[in-house]
């Protein structure tokens, strides 16, 4: 099973992070943008050439260091679809160097529109006798604001052959997550009743050799309480873990979003390391910050999360 | 304000229709499909191509009959970025044509995720001195489940020079909606608290001089008591309405969507009307076709609402 998988790349690595390939017009290097622009010019398509070498100079610069990669697709689509054929390269890329993949998509459809997005995604576009995956991958983030119509499209491609992973929103990082996911409804915060849904989706059957589930929680490190209280209570959803900002964080709370074997979470960081070139106490060569920040950060996390 | 252009045009038809423009291949007539495929194969490419002769077929179709189209996201990028080129098109040619147009992305943000995308689709992409709008449209459609920080980045932009608007789901017309939008917190519902959020990002200054917000809310029509709730308690807030499914249903409780002048209120529809040449009631030609569907929906929703 796929969440199997993306615990096995963890072991293997001690590593339990996850890089969020998110990038931005400030996070590339200048001489990097400077060359794609005599390339394609300053338009969308220099931006997005820049995007693409960018990332992957990151993926080359992370193998081995990190399981995984979550790439942001509003960061892509920001440019236009020349920013989309260049997220496609980054994926394919990635997948190449055998990361686990997940994109960001952060919807929430009803159930037609779903199954597009997973069928594309997941199953892939057949027109004639050719099959399509123009985005490949190991799974999607996405919202569950609009509950289990625009889920379900999603679980079949949970098991069986190239099984795939789906991680929900449950509490998210930013500031403003309570105004609707901390409102309480009897014994339940909205996010406890999003965590049970995500719960149900599982069902008997979506669950990995190491016990979690297929269908993960993203559960932001920003409220300790919250994520205290999910882990005791969902000990079989896998936490995907956002909010190791540039500021850095939360690292203390992030310890409790694993088991005692720590296990069932991944932590995500973005702009701390895709940015890191740009910070004082790391080099210039915007990989060797990258994996330089990523053995702070992963000592950091050691000092509460140790990955046995 | 654009809250205002949008109730001037379904003033002036005496419509309140947005057609959602959602192409699948099921909903592209045959020969289309088949021309497409002979110019560019059987590919996600030839595919694109037929969604964008499709999509503007329908714009040429029903100019001056619906003030405007809502596109959805989901289907283009499904076909990866030559669906994505696809859309940008459709966009622009749905501009030309002076429709009030919509996108709907249905993503829920944290703040600087938003603000990539508000500055792409509002604001416009600068690099060097020229200055890119990749989805040229009025507004578009988000989801609010994180809470503030992931709508503010779009505030700036609804007012000013040509002003956009924001639309957020409170409450969605699928099947599940109930899952987590209908729970109780206090004396509101998940979406009386969304809609509750809605008003106060519209602040003190957003209001149109038709008297509704900039930011309005998706509300469905799948549940009437949720409808006339929201439509008594919210009176500045402008709905959009989607649930006009190819079933038809629902058209009775619409009309409590609107207020006493027949405004504040905008239905969509979208396979009713795209794929209408597919049922027997009507003609094979599916601009003919559309625009008969539209007109029956028109007569239907008359029963129950008259746009002054």
């Amino acid at each position: 099973m796929s969440i199997d998988v993306l615990q096995a790349k963890i072991r293997k690595l001690k590593n339990p992070m996850i890089v969020g390939l998110d990038p931005t017009p400030e996070l590339i290097p200048p001489a990097m943008l400077d060359a794609a622009s005599a390339e394609k010019g300053k338009t969308p398509d220099g931006m997005a050439l820049a995007y693409l070498r960018f990332c992957c100079g990151m993926l080359d610069a992370l193998k081995g260091v990190v399981p995984g990669v979550k790439v942001q697709s509003a960061c892509f689509t920001a440019l236009g679809h020349a920013g989309l054929a260049a997220m496609e390269e980054v994926l394919a890329y990635a997948q190449k160097l055998k990361y686990y993949v997940l994109i960001e998509t952060m919807r929430s459809d009803v159930s037609h529109i779903a199954g597009l997005t997973a069928q594309s995604v997941f199953g892939g576009l057949s027109f004639g006798e050719e099959t399509w995956f123009p985005y490949p991958c190991d799974g999607l983030v996405v919202n569950g604001y609009l509950g289990s119509d625009g889920i379900r499209p999603y679980l079949p491609y949970l098991s069986g052959e190239n099984p795939k992973n789906l991680f929900v929103v449950v509490r998210s990082s930013n500031r403003s997550a309570p105004e609707v996911q901390d409102l309480i409804s009897g014994d339940r915060n909205i996010f406890t009743a999003m965590a049970d849904l995500t719960l149900r989706w599982n069902g008997e059957e979506l669950f990995g050799k190491c016990g979690y589930g297929e269908v993960g929680a993203v559960v932001g490190a920003s409220s300790p309480r919250a994520m205290q209280e999910l882990r005791r209570r969902y000990d079989t959803l896998f936490f995907l873990v956002p909010g190791y900002g540039p500021q850095g964080g939360f690292v203390k709370y992030m310890g409790y979003a694993f088991d005692r074997l720590g296990h069932g979470a991944a932590i995500t960081a973005s702009r701390a390391i895709l940015g890191a070139w740009k910070q004082e106490d790391f080099p210039d060569d915007y990989q060797e910050a990258a994996r330089q920040s990523v053995e702070k950060l992963k000592k950091l996390l050691e000092t509460y999360v140790t990955v046995l």
